[in-house]
This record gives C-alpha cells, sequence and structure tokens, in this order.
C-alpha cells in the first residue's frame, strides 16, 4: 500500500489496523524510534517491552532467546534499523504464531528480505525509495480488515487495499519517483546486488573505525548497521573542527543526532563506495593531524 | 501546517484536534465532500446536521437564516467547494462565537478569503497549490492544544506547529514546489487577480450553458462554483460521442463523477482562460451538430 502519514504516523496508524481483538503488543527496544513507536502503540494498546538494549545504551540486539513474548500479543514489533544509534538486524527473528511487524524505513530495499516471514513490513519512502511525504506498507492479507472504528478510513488498510491505494488522492509524484528507483535497483542487479555494494561500502569505513585510534563505533559487531555509522572522536572539542573540514571536501550532514551525539554517516543505497572512501582518506588526515 | 493526510485524511485529523471538551460538530451538508467529512467526524463526534441541499439533490447552498446550528458545537464545518457537485460559497457565513472550519481544498487561492473569520482552514495541495500528497491546515493559534488522547503525534496540529510542520518528515518535494506556485500567484498579481481571472473564465462556461438549448448545469446561480462546472447533454446517450471528440482535441478528464454523470469541467487556477474558450467552441460545434 502507498500511504502518506510518515513514519511517525505509522508507527500509530499500524495498531490501529492491527489490534482487533487483542489487548497488547509486544516491543523490542533498541533505540529512538522503536521507542517513538512505543509512545504512540500506548495511546490504543498495553505496550509489553519484551526485550531492551537501553541499559547497554542502545548498543547491540537483544538476543533472541532473552525476549520474553506474550503469546496472546497482536503483534511483536522490531525497528530493523534505528537510523540514529546505526543498530540493525542482520538475523529475521522468530516469534512463532504471533505475526512479526518491522520498521524498515531506514534499510528497506537494501537487501533481500524473506517478506513471508512478516505480518507487516513498513517504512517511510525517503531513505532507499524517493522522496519524503510517501509511506509503503507491506501487510498480509490476513491481517486486513481489523482496525479499530476510530481510524480514519484515510489511514484503514482494508480500505486503501480495496481502492488500490487511491482512496485518498495518492502522492502521485512521490509514486512515480518511487518506480524509477525500483527499476534503477533492478539495473543494478536487484538486491542482491544492492546487498553485495552496501556491504562493501560499509566495511570500507568499520574497517577503518576498528584499526583507528582517535574514532570509534560503540556498536556491537553482529549488530552495525550498513545504513548509518555512528563514530565519535576521542576528543568532542574537535567535532567542529571535523565537520567544519569536512563540509570543506563537499560532505555534509555528517554531525550525529543530538540524542547521542558524534558523528554518523549515512550511507543509503544511493550512495556510492567512493563517497564512502573520501570518508575515510580525511578522517584518516585527521587522525594525523590530531591523533 | 503542512500536513500529509489528504483531504479524507483531514476530515478525521481536524475533530481528533478541535473537538476538545464538546461532543457535537455542526455539519452543513452541500454534497458527496460534506458527507465523507461527516463519515469521519462520526467516528469521535455527535454529526449535527444544521442544514443540508440533499432534497434539492445538492443544486445550492443552504440559506444562512435556515441553518439550525448549536451554540455549544466544537465547530461548523462547511466544504467550500464541492468539487464532485460544483456548488460554491460565494459568501463566509457568520456563525457567532462558534469556530467556522472550512475544507477548501478545491477553491484555497482562487481568490482573497478573510482568513480571521475561520478557526480552521483545510486543504488537500492537489487543485490549486502544488502535487498531491500535501495537505495545508490554516489554524487560529487558541483552538490548537485540545487534541483527543488517541490522535497520533504526526496529525497533533500542536505538535507539528511547535515543530515547525517537521514532527515527521515533511513532503519536501510537495513544499517546494507549492513555494513555487505561490510565487506565481504573485507574480499574476496575488489573490485579487487570481478571482478576476477564475470569474472571466467560468464566465465564458456558464454564459453559453445559459444560452444553450443542449447542454444544462444545475445547480443555482449564486451558487455556482468558479472552479468545477458540472454539465449535462440533453440526450446522455451522446455522452461517450462528446468525450470522444473532445479527447481528439486535447481536452480530456471531462467525464463527470460516476455519483452525478454528465460532464465536469474542472478549470482550477491554472487553466488559461483559452482553455475554457476551445471548450466552448466544441460544444457549439457539437450542439450544432446534435442540438
Amino acid at each position: 500500500l502507498f500511504m502518506q502519514g510518515g513514519a511517525i504516523g505509522e508507527n500509530a496508524i499500524v495498531p490501529m489496523n492491527l489490534l482487533g481483538a487483542k489487548t497488547s503488543i509486544d516491543f523490542i527496544n533498541t533505540g529512538e524510534w522503536s521507542k517513538k513507536s512505543m509512545k504512540e502503540a500506548k495511546r490504543y494498546a498495553k505496550v509489553n517491552v519484551a526485550a531492551s538494549d537501553e541499559a547497554n545504551g542502545f548498543t547491540g540486539i537483544p538476543a533472541r532467546n532473552t525476549w520474553k513474548l506474550d503469546a496472546d500479543a497482536a503483534y511483536v514489533h522490531i525497528c530493523s534499523n534505528e537510523t540514529i544509534g546505526g543498530v540493525e538486524y542482520h538475523f529475521t527473528p522468530d516469534v512463532g504464531a504471533v505475526p512479526l511487524v518491522a520498521d524498515m524505513s531506514s534499510n528497506i530495499l537494501s537487501r533481500p528480505v524473506d517478506v513471508a516471514r512478516y505480518g507487516l513490513i513498513y517504512g517511510g519512502a525517503q531513505k532507499n525509495i524517493g522522496p519524503a511525504g510517501l509511506t509503503i506498507v507491506i501487510v498480509r492479507d490476513d491481517l486486513l480488515g481489523h482496525a479499530m472504528p476510530l481510524c480514519p478510513s484515510a489511514f484503514n488498510y482494508a480500505e486503501q487495499a480495496e481502492n488500490d491505494s487511491m482512496l485518498n488522492t495518492p502522492p502521485t509524484y512521490g509514486i512515480y519517483i518511487a518506480g524509477l528507483v525500483f527499476n534503477w535497483i533492478k539495473a543494478q542487479g536487484g538486491l542482491v546486488a544492492m546487498e553485495a555494494h552496501n556491504r562493501a561500502k560499509a566495511a570500507v569505513l568499520y574497517d577503518y573505525l576498528d584499526e583507528s585510534r582517535f574514532f570509534s563505533n560503540p556498536i556491537a559487531r553482529d549488530a552495525r548497521s550498513l545504513m548509518n555509522v555512528p563514530f565519535k572522536l576521542k576528543d568532542a572539542n574537535l567535532d567542529a573542527e571535523f565537520l567544519k573540514g569536512a563540509q570543506a571536501r563537499g560532505m555534509v550532514q555528517l554531525k550525529g543526532h543530538r540524542s547521542v551525539g558524534g558523528m554518523r554517516a549515512s550511507i543509503y543505497n544511493a550512495m556510492p563506495v567512493e563517497g564512502v572512501k573520501a570518508l575515510v582518506a580525511y578522517m584518516k588526515e585527521f587522525e594525523v593531524r590530531h591523533g
């Protein structure tokens, strides 16, 4: 379905549609976007935090065997890539008969996904799909038709499915651009090729971070995001100088989110490996100068 | 505010935001879009139809002195232009101390509006503002902050106002194009010039419809829309031939909405007077041939 609420809108729209006769939802809390989802879901349901990495400063994915799932939950919600924290799932968790729901806003189309293992996948388009203002929802047929009476028609997945996502006027330009991006991905060799591209790109940066004594990334190796790479300088007083020098070389938007500080390199599908190599070359220079 | 729910989304989002401690809303029912608004509002409030033109087939605006307003309503809702029916308000109704709310999706920016007389104005962008996927809301400051707890953050006007419409990622391309359209309107001479342009354009078509014995428009003269002009052929069996001939001349999308049949010429700001003259020239030919 093509929707228009953005990720934060969908955080609320998903429970409105999927709660049905159930009263609670299981969440795996891996960072800021998990928390936003929980905040919105609380308007409609009991939120059960089945696992959380908050005590570790959101530096990894809680091991699957530690999740305290409720067999009577409406669904289990994960955020497959935490854009701010740089934490990504590199496995699809088995959650039994309860539907698995994933906010894939920031890693959708970055690699192949076994869609059949999810009850619902949603994501804002603006990372790997197209322009902001378009949200994609992939939902299993049997999960349609259970919306709460208070769910607006425009945000009711069953009504949108019946109307081919045109119950209201859809964001036509965004959908058109998404089509061009889908074709571009196919021409690159599809999602298998995108994954190889993204792994190679991220490795350039993580390999350097691992050897550097000046820059560091705090995320557990098995949960490092291929899309968003946060890193810190040894001395935060040099952050401003680092950003200024990066900008002078045409590298912008490297400042980390204010909630975590430091730096963040967002290296979505569209970023070529040359961009990451240029960043690492600059980081090496900076380390030699200040390390 | 820049929102993303489209007109149908906003039909539900407005009551979620404005109902506050009140329990009912007054609606003036002038056609399909009024009805869509009422359908969505019923999820949250008692809907009081203070006046309706349904018994007349939605061919005019009920006279103000017939409206049965409730002084305790949360607000009075009007649809300032019914896109499907071709009925438009050519006055701003005085509704006393209760806030006046208008769905202006299809006539916003077509003429000057005394915004101060409205509590809230909303509209999808795709007629006179910019691409589909962007919704504009103009809301009085004192009406902010009364959203129902079940209102998603992304659709909460107070939260969006506090975040300069960027609580979630806004539809950036749509907002950019809207800015270009605003500048274009200013360059044309502003809304005073747009109104003169729209009046002149619509007169070409209505004057012909009034003199024609083959084509007719059913709307009361004081409620005729300057944006959407529905008309019927004397013999509906000729509809297909009329549409085919129009298409051959480069005039498309003239088929009326399925709920009312016949034809509809949508002549928004962007339509030049030459377009309307070309349509009338074709209609005259068609009348001579079939009249």
